[in-house]
């Protein structure tokens, strides 16, 4: 029997992942749903393809090209965010969220409210919205299976251990392209030095944010919601490599730890499949060839973000999602010549230690502090530029 | 409401670790039994401690000095081999079997026999006996909890998956104190070299056993029994910090691994709070001081002990207790400087070359391949000596 699946974002790169192998193994799944922002051409081949019940074109104004593409395929077309919305509100038995950025939320709330489980690839949704995300899943009984390497890593290490038997939680970070680099020697770095990530291949704010170790300070916050073992138990530990995920270090002080390849298709796999296993190409662990795995402390003096996060998860209420808003801006900013490298997380902290944002009840209240959040940054980048 | 427990080998190293977990929960458990080997002196001073219903001593002479220590304590006394087993007959919530050789096999036999989970940590139970071992726990659902550090990770790590979820077992391996020398070296190492082994402190013969990497291949018969993949699922990887314990490389091409301490207590708890954890005073983890792990291949041309151990398992039927045999005997030589370091692998090799033993159908073939395997090994090593 085929397990329904629809897929939120199915053009962007875990989109793909996604249906590279949903196309593996075409008789375990129905897609019932494929979403796009809006690349029409994409959307309409894949809904070809992978023949949905419905496809659905962020966009509003490509529900035209998207209604001709499918002309007489039988799948239904929509478009706009309420029809984002409406199609995570239809039945499957798991939904993978894989929208990027703050367009994810709603259709993300709307899953887990309706208690379907949700494989969770979307940043924010944890990072901005944590706390009204998790309070969903748990009033609906939808899991929140994690996508992203490092929680998926924890969400296996744990494997249906209670939080009371966890020590600690060790996240893994490659300490990005300037892990040896001065703090002199990083005011002066560009974009370009930037965006060149040792591990994995990636899109530039993330590069950045790796580079700033703000992505693992966003991990932090989201490691947070998932896993509610406390803050002070929680730690980042730097490995150079990558080829462990993330651990969990038991009160017996046994530590299970998730490795593996850089290929985004095995957490994935590991969310699809879950509680079972499913078969993927990726490339096995070769440890003998890789020979060795480092690790360091990380260096919060020189990369002060996970300090800025921890503190930001401290407070609670509105600051993460001021945080993030702060930082989408800084890093475009730095992209586009306008700040240093330093200014990212100067910029970051001038907006979250201005006045804290009211709490946040429902998505609308995270719109706003995003909003005012990008505002504030943005008149601090221009004070940057003008000093 | 404590659980019961019943300590086969109290006196010995993995017994104390046992009881100093024990001790440090003291409400949790109610030890049933202790056993020791021939220390009247230690055992009495154990039950005192911990109030069994039973003490056993094995050495049957020792019935008196026992019962004169515990007089007037209401702690049964016994003795003697055939008391063992009645003691591991009796009902307990979990039996730790850490009789060290042969001796230990006929108790835990007994223990799965009777339907109690078994922490496992004798040897010779799954190297020598393991099929009838394994076959006595699956007709009583007892189940086996392995104790040694790599079969305990390994079982941590599948945690409840089912073995067509498994590409692949990683029994890690420190490579001993000669991994990196020169085969023409180690025809001439001493006895002193080889029982130096760098991340544990053991007993002389199981040091040897690292030195050559028989260990590894003793413990690839026990993988074999106690998760059956298929031989070529279970692969062995040298790991000279011996941190990551073992390995299991999912069909997804995740892995998962189990890290910790150079401390017995950590997969001793491990076993006796499954499927819960317990609390225990190991040190932490800490991989940034650690700074790195290596990895390598291993060389079975310098180490052919594992490829030997192959070939026993792949032959299977009493191969595995005669080279088993073999092996303790060789070692025995070694240590008392009558045969050369090679010369360990040679009579083990010669001896499993030799004609097939039959089946074993019950414990008192293992004893009689055992015994028959000796004396094999024996002539072989009068021959080195006379050659």
């Amino acid at each position: 029997m085929p397990r329904s699946l629809a897929i939120f974002g199915a053009t962007g790169s875990v989109g793909q992942s996604t249906l590279d192998l949903v196309r593996r193994n075409r008789d375990d799944w129905h897609v019932s749903v494929l979403t796009a922002n809006s690349d029409v051409v994409e959307l309409a081949a894949l809904a070809r393809e992978f023949r949905p019940d419905l496809a659905v074109i962020a966009d509003a104004d490509a529900y035209q090209g998207l209604a001709n593409a499918l002309d007489g395929t039988g799948i239904s077309v929509a478009a706009g965010q309420a029809a984002l919305v409406e199609a995570a509100q239809q039945p499957a038995d798991l939904v993978m969220a894989a929208i990027v950025g703050c367009a994810g939320l709603a259709p993300t709330m709307a899953a887990l409210a309706a208690g379907t489980n949700v494989a969770l690839a979307n940043k924010e949704a944890l990072v901005s919205a944590g706390a009204l995300m998790t309070a969903a899943a748990t009033a609906s009984g939808a899991r929140i299976l994690p996508v992203d390497s490092e929680h998926n890593a924890i969400f296996q290490c744990l494997a249906g251990a209670t939080y009371d038997q966890v020590a600690r939680i060790t996240l893994t970070a490659s300490g990005g392209p300037f892990r040896t680099m001065s703090a002199a020697d990083m005011a002066r770095v560009t974009p370009a030095q930037a965006v060149a990530h040792p591990n994995w291949s990636m899109g530039a704010k993330i590069s950045v944010d790796s580079a700033t170790m703000m992505n693992k300070g966003l991990e932090l916050i989201e490691a947070h919601h998932l896993f509610p073992v406390g803050l002070e138990r929680i730690q980042i530990l730097v490995h150079p490599q990558s080829v462990i995920h993330s651990m969990v270090e038991f009160v017996d002080r046994s530590t299970l730890a998730q490795l593996g390849a850089p290929d985004m298709r095995i957490p994935i796999a590991s969310a699809l499949a879950w509680p079972d296993r499913m078969v993927t190409p990726c490339t096995p662990l070769d440890l003998a060839s890789i020979g060795r795995l480092d690790f360091e402390a990380p260096d919060e003096v020189r990369f002060p973000a996970t300090a800025l996060c921890r503190a930001a998860i401290a407070e609670g209420g509105g600051r993460p999602a001021q945080l993030n808003a702060a930082n989408e801006i800084a890093v475009a900013a730095f992209l586009a010549g306008r700040i240093s490298f330093p200014a990212i997380i100067d910029t970051v902290r001038a907006v979250i230690d201005g006045e804290a944002p009211p709490a946040p009840t429902a998505l609308q209240d995270i719109f706003s502090i995003d909003a005012a959040a990008r505002a504030a940054a943005m008149r601090r980048v221009e004070s940057f530029e003008h000093a």
